[in-house]
């Protein structure tokens, strides 16, 4: 199956048979200082700047988070998509839990954006599907619904099941769809990952849908963040995951996607391998 | 299923519920001159360093290959043997396709060793595996044969099954059989590791014992191997491959190997992960 998200002018494809598609997630002013600033006086400065490195450091997709407290969400998420789509053609992923942002970011976006996220509660469904719907958009669903989150495999899967079914009550077809299994902090519970990874599985073996998920809370609270989060991503794909929405600034995180799809097959000739680090000299293992 | 692999004073548990196995690869002379030199000779010191500095960087299990070109292969391996277990009590895997030269091995040993290796031909076959009966040994059983190496997994478990069942024949249980699944050059075949993948997923399926690959090779040939092994270790860990014979040596490596036992659930409270990373301050993923 493959998931075609696009700009005006280049699509990306998500799917199990492709190289796996990174989403890069600096644009999001939680915990960041200058870039909330800037954006609460809709200055596209710091996003720009945002978009353009993760771009030049091999992001496929940018996640565009306007969550600034006290500012105008729907109105900094219209901004902030029309200045990156005027300085770059890689797909958006528009990500809020205000649905007015979201519509806000499907109105001016160009081309077939991924919407971040709808969960399985009813509210929220009938509130996002009707948009992406609309917007001819995909859309993440993520496999938490009022009861909250799930530590049962099976628990989840029945609540992705729930959205694909419900998406595809209101037209939207289950290619458009990605299912994030859900990763917490391993930190705080250490079957977090084991759980994730079963998920994965019964999600692509009973639905075969294309999933894809945040590759870095996985880590959260611990030391040497950045080495679990590459072991993860490497895991993940091995388990099939066809995309993640992470840091591409982060060197080890990128070398674990280039090496997981060279040994998935998805780098004939290892090509893209080598011309990442040919520069370097070889290494003895 | 455990495999327990012992020095006169230490156990390891190799199994799918237990921490990952690291098999230091390092004391082999090929490619090293200074070693070779000092095998020849019967002098062990550097082989000695190698041991310690090995068991240093976290090594659960040593190979020892003493395969010099001129070099009296058993002699030195009894005295290789001998050498490290006077200063260490690491478990030892012997490695040699001579097999006077694992029985040489063998006679010295204290525990319960790892022989490496036994390929489903039947020669090696009978002449290895009375070995590893009369010395109570545990074996590593690679997947190939007189035909050579398949890349079709339904074949190398063919040949998987074929050992364990000779094994058997021999007195030896199935827990006391590591299977290989055999990872090649992906520089050479863009589908190695994905063979390798498949035929571990069948191994750990159809036959249920544990698994055991060279964890090196994979990334011969091309630029920053480390890069490549640390994602191919994560990936077959989360496949299930229970040990690896690689070099300790390499950081990225074993923090791929200390985050993959975090991940699958095997580092509760994140305790070995701490205690090998505290001392840094803990980085932004």
């Amino acid at each position: 199956m493959q998931t075609i998200i696009s700009s005006r002018t280049r699509s990306v494809i998500v799917g199990p048979d492709e190289p796996f598609i990174i989403i890069g997630e600096r644009i999001n002013p939680t915990n960041r200082k200058v870039l909330a600033a800037q954006m609460r006086e809709m200055d596209m400065t710091r996003t720009v700047q945002d978009a353009l490195a993760q771009v030049e450091a091999g992001a496929h997709v940018l996640d565009v988070n306007a969550g600034v407290p006290d500012g105008d969400e729907p109105a900094i998420m219209a901004v902030a998509v029309r200045a990156i789509q005027a300085v770059s053609d890689v797909p958006l992923c528009l990500d809020s839990s205000v649905v007015d942002a979201l519509r806000a970011g499907l109105e001016v976006y160009q081309g077939k954006a991924l919407v971040n996220s709808v969960t399985g509660e009813n509210e929220r469904l009938e509130k996002v599907l009707p948009l992406v719907r609309k917007y001819d958009a995909t859309v993440i669903g993520i496999a938490n619904d009022e009861t909250g989150v799930s530590m049962e495999p099976e628990v989840r899967l029945a609540v992705a099941r729930k959205i694909v079914e419900r998406a595809a009550d209101h037209g939207i077809p289950r290619e458009n769809v990605l299912i994030d299994p859900l990763c917490m902090t391993v930190g705080a519970d250490h079957k977090a990952a084991v759980v994730f990874f079963e998920t994965l599985r019964l999600v692509r073996r009973d639905l075969g849908v294309n999933t894809v998920c945040g590759a870095s809370n996985v880590s959260f609270g611990l030391p040497e963040r950045p080495g679990i989060n590459a072991a993860f991503l490497a895991m993940a794909m091995h388990g099939g995951l066809t995309a993640a929405i992470t840091n591409p600034l982060e060197p080890i995180l990128m070398t674990s996607m280039r090496a997981g799809n060279l040994l998935l097959g998805h780098d004939e000739y290892a090509m893209g391998w080598i011309r990442a680090y040919r520069q370097r000299p070889a290494q003895p293992a």
